[in-house]
């Protein structure tokens, strides 16, 4: 590990995050809410932190950069990005101590939306702007934003890449790194574009059609309101925002391939038919079960399902309704969709689609096996076989996941939480949803949650964020060996 | 499938089943308790119905089984086995409804030990000893206890035994299989005489401390009292079950072992060890926990933490303390040793240490080779290296367990059950353990729940006491194909 020389990367990554700071700083200087000193100071210690980080003395050329390497910048970055973007709620008095600011923060860039605001409609509009555009940025990845800005650091970027955004099946958008960095936030931004044009039309404000559309992108789930898209009790909006969730939800690079013409890729995509399939029957199962009992009319029943179900399973996390006091059957539904989660290559979080389809496989072919014992059966996916390494750690992720929420479940109940918010609150956390069961549920936040857990669930975030690997080796002590 | 072929086999099982209820008939002939009846007449059903299977037409010579065979004949027989089991509850009077009676006769052979019996105390003794029985016929396998039996099973009888007594890791006692069976009911006899003794020593009746110790040693978990091992208020009593139940969730090869004179068999097998650790670690963990908060002596919490922790790591599922009245992290911890479960090759039930440990080194080595991306390294156990095929078959095992509990919690949710009480009645049933948490609490039990349910919860019994694959394969397409 060349401490000295990668801190250089890091330390631009801060001042790149320094001047991101700009947009909120406008936003108070527009509506001229009080918070402009904060936001000026917060700017300055960020971009001069990341200045003394990238000036210190060290080796100036980064020719390569070895997936070790890769990973240990990654997971440091995101653990400063989160400290450094906590200065604008801690100095701008919107959080009380700082383990709030900084989970509030966490919870922004790796888009899980879980808060510890009780008043959201209190805070000034310059930092919920901040709060909604930390989602964005770190939705599609503030590491591959700036691979696309500067050039410069594509040299030895694949394994910053490939740390930031882990699939277990690599997509190569383009022989060039920056190139498909590039394109990534092209798609990013234009589905952005039009999903505050259709908000506007449906009467929400510029402010906070910009703002919903910050976090709807990046399935990240912060809202400008205390109710959040229950605020507006507009059926217009919700299917809005239910239609950019999904697209959200799915693999970008297939909208990339989408908007070059191969009009069916969302349905020969075997992993985004899943998705989509998935999200169509756990929504009829849902209005079903919540129609007559919950509500009168199948439009109605519909409507909440649809959205409830589709904004846990792409992790984005917006409420239209307290779906603690659905049947216990929706329950279990809106449980499980925290583990499932959305598309690999998407904003979403969570096990993944393609993951719980190979693990599917996986037993398949282990129950085929035992019938045909002298058979040799592959996995495939799209048609091509999943090679062995691949799988292996498909199956190690998922393991590890469990074994992550079990562990984190049991150190949150320790520190004095019940046994529904301990399991929920982790499970939120890891798959980067936002609210849970119990005393984080949906009309709940995270706000009386111990300072302990706090900072625990803030780790469980950048855990779910990076698909875990990334961070999980640095606990490694093998890691750490020369 | 030689279905005609293969049904003669299961007729013995069933003939060998009606001849156990021998037993309860005499108890009812002690004890004058009016069973005696409804006995005769489901031994006569039992032993008929056996003896028509076998003389039915079809070739005599069994010669070879295959393992697709031998998993087949063991997941019909133990069904077989759960209905006529189920006649003395149903004809005697003690379940209402058939379902019911299969419920409890499933929890018996499978060892779980969860009951529909509200008021257990109200039943007749030879019913509870038939009860008590099927528990201890069960947990060490009543197939294996054919093949000790009856020599000419022993023919294609190792795919008999590999499917009743699934080991991922299988130990061989013995080259001659019958001998290895008598071998495991020899010791599982001796432990159980001792642990008889002790319980009259401690002042339990001769009845209480048969039908005890016929519950303890399969970690079956039935109790004759209706507040279970509570009942009897005696320190004494609570370690000498707390000993055997440890006893019991060790595997019995060990015991051979250890009986032969290799005294520290059970500290240098990694996985007895890592059992040992597990239950003395977590039981540390509960008793700070309760103590102080349930219990106000340091002693008394470690008494009701390390029986209840023991009960349920083991799958036994007796009670001396409502869990339920725990704090979180108690509650958590308790929740967790339903997946967790005993020693493969014990009468215990769940995951099994050994698959814990192997699916902790699976997830080591992925991230050894992130570090190390050139290197090969693998899984080993007990110094050994585990095959390909056996790792595969580890985690094909755990997800399909994962993916069961998910599954039949969706479908016992839909049935009406509450969220805590659908996913807890899941885990307790596929773990084999017998209590679970909400509506199917310590203090509670299964009588309550809907029908469908039932039979759900009884096939989740059977799929975890034969480890899942046994069972599973039934459903597949490719298992019928000629």
């Amino acid at each position: 590990m060349r401490c000295r020389h990668l801190s250089k990367i890091i330390g631009i990554l801060i001042i790149f995050l320094g001047f991101a700071m700009i947009f909120p700083i406008l936003c108070s200087l527009v509506y001229k809410d009080g918070s402009l000193l904060s936001l000026l100071i917060s700017m300055g210690i960020t971009v001069v932190s990341g200045a003394v980080l990238y000036i210190a003395p060290g080796e100036a050329s980064i020719d390569y950069i070895s997936q070790k390497e890769g990973m240990a910048i990654v997971a440091v970055s995101w653990t400063c990005i989160g400290f450094f973007g906590a200065l604008p709620f801690y100095l701008g008095g919107a959080c009380p101590a700082f383990v709030d600011a900084f989970f509030e923060s966490v919870s922004g860039f790796t888009t899980t939306g879980s808060s510890i605001m009780t008043d959201i409609e209190g805070i000034t509009k310059s930092i919920l702007l901040w709060r909604s555009l930390i989602q964005w940025l770190g939705g599609m990845g503030i590491i591959v934003l700036s691979l696309a800005i500067l050039p410069f650091l594509g040299v030895g970027g694949m394994q910053l890449f490939k740390a930031e955004v882990p699939s277990p099946v690599p997509d190569k958008l383009s022989p060039r790194l920056t190139d498909s960095a590039k394109i990534l936030w092209l798609v990013y931004i234009s589905i952005s574009m039009a999903e505050v044009l259709l908000l506007l039309f449906g009467g929400m404000d510029l402010y906070d059609s910009i703002c919903h559309t910050l976090t709807t992108m990046p399935t990240g789930g912060f809202s400008t309101k205390n109710s959040s898209i229950a605020h507006y009790d507009s059926a217009y909006i919700d299917y809005v925002i239910l239609i950019f969730m999904v697209l959200a939800g799915i693999n970008f690079s297939l909208h990339y391939q989408m908007l070059r013409g191969k009009t069916l890729i969302f349905w020969r995509d075997s992993e985004c038919r899943f998705f989509l399939l998935l999200c169509i029957g756990l929504t009829l199962a849902v209005s079903f079960d919540i129609y007559g009992t919950v509500y009168d009319t199948l439009g109605e029943a519909f409507r909440y399902a649809s959205f409830q179900v589709v904004s846990i399973i792409t992790t984005t996390g917006y409420g239209t309704s307290d779906y603690e006091q659905w049947p216990g059957f929706s329950q279990v539904i809106i449980f499980l969709c925290m583990f499932i989660g959305a598309s690999a290559g998407s904003t979403g979080g969570g096990m993944k689609c393609v993951r719980i389809m190979v693990a599917f496989k996986y037993c398949s072919r282990e129950v085929f096996t035992l019938i045909h014992p002298s058979s040799v059966s592959q996995v495939k996916m799209n048609g091509n076989v999943v090679p062995g390494h691949v799988l292996r750690s498909i199956m190690g992720f998922l393991t590890l996941y469990v074994a992550i929420f079990v562990i984190c479940s049991m150190a949150v109940a320790a520190m004095g939480l019940d046994m529904v918010t301990a399991f929920t609150s982790v499970a939120s956390c890891l798959g980067n949803i936002g609210p849970g069961f119990g005393d984080v549920g949906p009309t709940e936040n995270f706000a009386s949650i111990p300072y302990g857990a706090k900072w625990l669930l803030s780790w469980c975030m950048l855990l779910g964020r990076l698909e875990i690997y990334t961070v999980i080796i640095l606990l490694a002590p093998e890691f750490w060996k020369k």
